[in-house]
């Protein structure tokens, strides 16, 4: 497994070096400029990490007693403490860079830190992204044949410098020998076809078992595609070693396995994993960004921005898909960063090339064709395709998941791999069009023939055979005007139509599977299938009925009106923005592959009714009703919330329970406290200043609550279980008659809890919760205590208003 | 003056007539099918109205007394309470929705409008804009001369199907007539150069004085560039007016005339001052949009992206424009509809087709030679010169802006403006590169030279004059190589110089000035020159001293390597983005402009150097500048607070002030309270249970509680100065002891108003303020209330700690 690794590190290092790249060459004097920049200021600050402390800079930026402000696995950040976190470190920075020139010094690099997080992650984003394509593009190759030069080449790279390639013959040079050839060494005929056949389904089924066995052994978290869990993340949420080095790594071999095995998956969902993997674990180098999850997430918007940026060649679409899908919190600073990223990763994968074609974007398209306005209602038709199958798709699959968890299918994570990998494979093999990966089969559709095209889909009989008469019609129309089917069209068509139902099937049982997968490719596949039927169908039309009126005008004979490839465009949109309810920055992206304004219109109409008809059968996309599947708490930021309720509805403690736990600022003991924090499981407790008068002080949080009172009790001096606790600003000079001396927990009292009134409706406090980021809020009546609103109070309340399960949400 | 109107119209009839013209069919039909689809439900709801009313569905959605919970002019709005009204109506649509097939129908009608909506400013505006450009255009040339075929004819079109009209000779069909020709008879020579001056001036002088003349007296609001009073307004503060069909209809005319009048200013700030109007008054269609300010925001947020579409036909970077630079709250709803509106009005435009080239853009450029990694060292030069005179600009047209405001320069708004053209016209007219307009001179700048090219600025010598050798060199170099200057580029390089001095210290004072001005255009011709100037700089340096290290291995003798035109481009972006601070919309706006990925790369490393130049003197952007100097309440998202203050340092009343007015629950009678109402200015005032308790009970607005009570006294039986007034739930049934009845105002009481405690830091008051759009805070202590904190005292605060004047803030 570490071929693919060496075969990165050895394309990455001939583009770097090789004298007449032109990015390479950015790229890598790039890469040692920043490894110089980053080594040197990284290990400075660690080694001079004692003398700066001691010098006064770093002590106030860290926190008193260890572990206070942090959180533990599975719990909600608060982004009000995070951000005033921040702030203070900012604060302190500026005060200190005013004193000494070493203090300036670094206050600058800590200034530009996060640019250079940004081009590190765009880096390591952008290499990852070229080692998983070459990988998988081999090992894809590895299914059908071997290339005699050497174990490593690609067929592509196998055939490259052969000289018996034509465009025909390209596909069989001599050197390329599939494993018919080699094993009964005939190339043709049904002993070669059952050896191929055997071949292709072993190979798959290895991959498909090594990508499942080092999910389940090494890291669970990277199986899926992971952006349910990354929205969950960055609205505040924490997962332990969901971003790991571990995760990453397996992710990103796991991912090159999955895809080589033909399974109905693609890579952009995990690719996005990865750069936030990559985001996350180069945050470590920077202090900054390590200590506070708040801008943490920010780098990690942004590393989403830069995994869709790579996994399509598309930097601003990548951008718009952090900030419409992905992200939570989008500041503009973000946003101007993301964009960075995304470029720089964007560039380093152009730098590598694993397409061989010097292009960005992972479906180059052309079209000269402009297109009509009648052409809008097929266009419309398409997007009633992609919403109708978007929406069914969701519902199909999210039923096969639950019933995945619920039943004894979920026991068997690898055997369910290994089967449908082999139903994949044994039925994937005969028809051409499923036999190819998902992307080549998608590049095909996309592509409008040429007169040269060798391809089946390009068999169109030429208005007059031989002689004059067909070169001068070619002459006049530029070749490219409307023709017949020929038989490989009608073939074509037919296998097109099983290649349809066969993805559509077995799309909504792999995803969600224990290995890596992601969804965006299965979804433009059947979209550009459906798309190229529904172009090819309607380019006979025109062809053989040029006298409808519908046609009159516009396509007359021997005109080039219709073009299959961008129907087949514009169904993959239409589908891809059904199962993700993605819009603009769908648009966007189509937008940069194609190069063109010209065909916004139509992808707007196809996007925008996929849009409203998924929305019509389901409110949710793909991802959030994943989320919801899961029980991730994650307060979706686009769903309205519709009902008349109060706050005094959610809030806890309801009618008839027990009151509020509350602590009094002066009033408790060391023991009574440490009752209260066994006695419940709430992680925070209000601070009142008494019991009768229900006057609210503040809230300390449970963890700091613990955390302060052990330290306390081991560490200074006369803190025994009786001693008072005290949240007021003073501490009594004198301690109490004689008792023991009392324990100050000020510090730790957040002094500006947010607090709402009992009849504030519950729409402007799920607003509130959603743009603060607040993890529990207070409920006042009158200037007196009631109650508290938590995350997880108000998703329940959501769901029950929904009617659904509000037990659902498990974590908190 | 109607000849515009009369010109535009027939323009877009004939577009949308003309039945090759592909998109101007299709404008004409959505236009037609938009006018009955609009016209018929508008109709239809008010001519209905009564009956519908009658039968219940209406009147819930009105308020119960006229003119609670509108605003008054010059007022800051509330968010919360808006976006919670337009959630009112919405609960309410969706519960009658299942009454009745009528309401049904209208609930659909209600889900489309926005669209409907979008698409109506799209047109509206890509027409105004389409019309503004001929016009412009026409005025322009009529400047220097007149068609003999009719007056209504541009240079251009008068000369388009002129025979003789080479290349170079086209400027000189016999149609079109200088004035000197049309007035003195001779085409050249010393008097017919007085007599185009002279006219030329005169025109200048005509133009500029109707401009001035007309914005005084028919809208003041129409005059500058409108951006800075569009931000504050989509923050939530009212300026009646500003938005007004008045405004619309002169700002498109005066527009005209200033660009006409060769005044250094552009037509994109106004052009978004312009689709804002339209977005405005079209509000006024719909219900939904008319009565919710709010909602208003939404669809006014969208129209400036629709303004930027059009002023420069990108409709992504306008979006971004919107996002990053105008808009305050701009939900993901608010993204995909602006994209929608600003795809329309491309369109729209392009069907007029204005700049006769079938371009969405205004300056398309094509560049092919790639750039290379050292050329990054003069793109950063650039940016550092955009930065630079970025942030002296600033300063510079901010003193003259203050000086006109205190001084009696202010008092001449129309002799200023006069003076001004004068000035710039008697200037310009000896210079070619200032007496063409602006955009056209940033079109030659951004040219990259043909060899066919006819300017002077492509006067280059050939390698070997004439013969084999020349054809030869041409043929293997594509005719694209580097080449020595000739004296024509030479004599433009004196000109461009003393063009970009003359430029430069022009929009200065021109900027500000009572007539609409934009600054893209300006702020982009400096930065074209200044880069042009660099580009050939580096050209002709590469070409006598390609042996240079610097230039060994990319740029040989007969190597195209340095292209002056992307330089020029590089250059006007790093000087807008230096003015305006725009990045990721900058960058997509160019990109759109280009139409190549190839370029992002310099492109942000030239706006990147720019905006960190920029920034490094002076924290903010022209528009910030501007609505500081005019005091108007703007709460800047991207501004840091950065103080460690809390909300008992800012909250009123002060340590030694009266205490704050408050109103009880149910202690003070109808006299008591519009005693209180008379003897203070406050817009609002707190309700508690008692005095002596202070508990906070709700928040009554000054404008709701004058209203009802007026009201009351008017039409309530009964209520008279002894009446008490009740803000509790519960009306004692039997009044009190014979008293008069108690006049209960509960329903205006807002009962969740947003309260801190006073040792709430301000970093995050002011990002509540900012995140929940609120207009003001109680702060409590204990429970009990202490005091208010209202928007304007943040930015008096945030004035006072950025050691600014406090008291420049001048509205609430």
């Amino acid at each position: 497994l570490a071929i693919w690794q060496r075969r990165l590190f050895f394309f990455f290092f001939f583009f770097a070096v090789a004298p007449n790249n032109h990015f390479g060459n950015f790229v890598f004097k790039m890469f040692t400029s920043v490894v110089v920049v980053v080594l040197i200021p990284a290990g400075y600050s660690n080694g001079f990490r004692g003398q700066v402390a001691s010098a006064g800079l770093l002590d106030l930026l860290d926190e008193g007693v260890p572990g206070v402000g942090t959180y533990e696995d599975f719990n909600t950040i608060d982004w009000v403490r995070e951000k005033s976190k921040d702030r203070d470190r900012h604060r302190e920075i500026n005060r200190q860079k005013k004193q000494s020139d070493l203090a300036l010094l670094l206050s600058l690099i800590d200034a530009f830190s996060g640019w250079l997080l940004m081009l590190l992650i765009g880096l390591l984003s952008g290499a990852l992204a070229g080692g998983i394509d070459i990988a998988a593009h081999w090992l894809t190759d590895l299914k059908e044949g071997f290339c005699m030069k050497g174990f490593w080449f690609t067929h592509e790279h196998c055939c490259w410098k052969s000289n018996e390639t034509t465009f025909q013959r390209r596909n069989k040079c001599p050197q390329w020998k599939s494993w018919a050839e080699l094993m009964v060494g005939v190339p043709e005929g049904a002993s070669a076809y059952v050896v191929n056949y055997l071949m292709y389904v072993s190979w798959a089924l290895i991959f498909s078992y090594l990508a499942v066995i080092l999910v389940r052994a090494f890291a669970p978290y990277a199986c899926g595609s992971g952006i349910p869990e990354i929205k969950t993340i960055l609205s505040g949420f924490i997962i332990r070693g969901y971003l790991g080095k571990w995760t990453l790594l397996i992710k990103t071999i796991t991912l090159v396995l999955a895809v080589s095995s033909g399974l109905s998956l693609g890579k952009e969902g995990p690719l996005v994993h990865v750069a936030c993997c990559c985001g996350n674990i180069l945050c470590h180098l920077f202090t900054k960004y390590r200590k506070n999850e708040a801008k943490r997430r920010e780098v990690l918007s942004a590393a989403s921005a830069v995994g869709v940026s790579v996994a399509f060649g598309a930097p601003i679409g990548g951008v718009l898909f952090s900030l419409e899908e992905v992200s939570y919190y989008f500041p503009l600073k973000t946003l101007w960063r993301s964009f960075f990223a995304a470029l720089v990763a964007a560039f380093t994968l152009r730098s590598i090339n694993p397409f061989g074609n010097s292009r960005l974007v992972l479906f180059y398209v052309e079209f000269h064709t402009p297109w009509h306005f009648l052409e809008l209602f097929p266009f419309v038709l398409l997007g009633i395709f992609g919403g109708l199958w978007g929406a069914l798709f969701i519902r199909a699959n999210i039923a096969w998941c639950r019933r995945r968890k619920t039943t004894r299918l979920g026991h068997y994570p690898v055997l369910e791999v290994v089967v449908v990998a082999l139903a994949t494979a044994v039925l994937a093999f005969p028809n051409e069009y499923t036999r190819m990966s998902s992307s080549e089969l998608i590049s095909e559709l996309f592509n409008d023939c040429s007169l040269l095209d060798s391809s089946k889909l390009c068999d169109y009989i030429s208005p007059g055979k031989g002689g004059e008469r067909a070169a001068n019609f070619s002459m006049t129309t530029n070749g490219l005007a409307d023709r017949a089917a020929g038989p490989g069209v009608y073939t074509a068509l037919w296998q097109l139509v099983l290649a349809l139902v066969f993805k559509m099937f077995i799309t909504v049982v792999t995803f969600g599977m224990k290995v890596p997968s992601g969804l965006f490719i299965p979804s433009m596949a059947v979209g550009a299938i459906a798309g190229r039927l529904l172009g090819i169908g309607m380019e006979q039309l025109a062809y053989y009925h040029h006298e409808w009126p519908m046609f009159k005008g516009w396509c007359s004979l021997g005109a080039k009106c219709i073009t299959p490839g961008l129907y087949a465009m514009l169904g993959a949109a239409a589908c891809l923005g059904g199962v993700t309810r993605m819009t603009v920055s769908l648009v966007v992206i189509m937008f940069e592959l194609t190069g063109g304004l010209e065909y916004i219109v139509p992808l707007m109409a196809a996007t925008m009714t996929s849009k409203w008809v998924a929305d019509a059968l389901g409110r949710e996309g793909i991802y959030e009703a994943h989320i919801r599947l899961n029980g991730y708490p994650f307060l979706e930021p686009k769903e309205e919330f519709e009902q008349k309720t109060l706050a005094m509805d959610v809030m806890r403690p309801r009618r008839n329970d027990p009151p509020l736990s509350v602590l009094t600022q002066d009033g408790m003991t060391v023991e009574e406290v440490e009752g209260m924090i066994s006695d419940t499981s709430y992680s925070g407790f209000p601070v009142v200043v008494s019991h009768q008068s229900q006057r609210l002080v503040g809230f300390v949080l449970r963890r700091d609550l613990v955390i302060s009172i052990d330290n306390a009790r081991c560490c200074q001096d006369g803190i025994v279980g009786a001693s008072r606790v005290l949240f007021t600003e003073h501490t009594p000079s004198h301690p109490y008659q004689g008792g023991p001396p009392p324990l100050s927990l000020r510090p730790i009292l957040d002094l500006s809890p947010l607090a709402i009134t009992d009849h504030t409706p519950m729409e402007i406090t799920v607003d509130i919760f959603r743009k603060l980021g607040l993890r529990q809020c207070l409920v006042t009546q009158n200037g007196c205590l009631l109650g508290i609103i938590t995350k997880k109070d108000i998703l329940k309340h959501m769901a029950q208003m929904a009617n659904r399960d509000p037990d659902s949400i498990l974590f908190n």
